[in-house]
């Protein structure tokens, strides 16, 4: 074997790694989550059943590893100048990808149950996407549309939690009025407002 | 057997599930969620295993439903003139109740997950808590304290939604300011403030 041309060992795993996310994304949209087997997965991306196991002891954490790299394609990271603007169009992307099949499923397997050890890679790639959404609240402070006290990461989960709860426990549908409601409520707030419509302050005269 | 002494059908039913979670709540509070089983369950409730099987299929259902069926008692139904002070209190006391173990579980079991007959009982349970809520909004409505447009259910969503979020997907504790400060986002608003800093404007002067 020519050393030279072989390639790092981590370079392999990270493109055996891409090979099997890739192979479970396909099969998952293709043949649905009953038959995204270990072994199907395994057959499709070429590698054995083992080599699998060995990296993500369960089919649960595969099927979540490769849901979690696939959702990044879905979700657009908007800087339109327009805190509201930039808010809504994330939010509505992230509440039509998790109205699907591979949304619903990667919120359910994504669920922290404490009952493996790759609990902390759930949690911090939760984390990783809510800082996401937080850069959009900053930019918004930065440009005085928000107040100059707004929490960054409340604001989002204020938005995002009543997505993640209709999903996961109401079974409420996610409406396409849904997010543009809740991104006003917690930009304006229910407050009744004092001396005049706060409406009437909103850029877009709305 | 003396039909005028023997309880119909119904009550004795009723009398024999009251039993049965009671029993399941004692043991998950005395002995942990493990050693919960529906043969512990049985033997403590005195009544046949079968029955418990007959009646709630799972012992997942089982815990669900005991839980459920506790959790009322923990929450409040405040009542005191101020819409803040209101929700403050209801969801200061579910964040703490969430908190607990029997919280954590309730949330995990109670998540919608397409895969048996009692499905419909738990999304009906978590709307019925959430309409429990909403009243307390609609008093607010009424007071003029909140905006006449405003909808209880999106309200009482965006402050509940991150509370489960945080339990269920990021594992964030619920800190005892989390909900004062969702309270505050929800009722006032990111927004910056136009004439005069609308903090002014609180009731309390905060």
């Amino acid at each position: 074997m020519d050393e030279k041309e072989a390639p790092p060992l981590r370079r392999r795993g990270e493109r055996m790694r891409q090979a099997v996310l890739a192979a479970t994304v396909d099969l998952l949209a293709s043949q649905g989550m009953a038959a995204t087997t270990v072994a199907a997965v395994a057959r499709a991306a070429g590698v054995h059943e083992t080599s699998v196991y060995r990296r993500w002891k369960t089919r649960e954490n595969l099927i979540f590893d490769a849901l979690a790299h696939h959702s990044d394609h879905a979700l657009p990271t908007p800087d339109t100048g327009d805190v509201r603007a930039d808010l809504t169009a994330l939010f509505t992307a992230l509440a039509r990808y998790l109205a699907t099949p591979a949304g619903t499923a990667l919120l359910h397997l994504g669920t922290v149950r404490g009952e493996d050890d790759l609990e902390e890679g759930r949690r911090s790639y939760w984390s990783t996407r809510l800082e996401r959404a937080e850069a959009l609240v900053r930019r918004g402070i930065d440009r005085g549309e928000l107040a100059t006290d707004t929490d960054p990461h409340l604001t989002v989960e204020a938005v995002t939690g009543p997505l993640l709860a209709r999903v996961l426990l109401t079974g409420e549908p996610l409406e396409e009025t849904l997010v543009p409601r809740l991104v006003d409520l917690v930009l304006d707030g229910a407050r009744a407002p004092r001396r005049q419509d706060r409406r009437q302050d909103r850029p877009d005269g709305s």
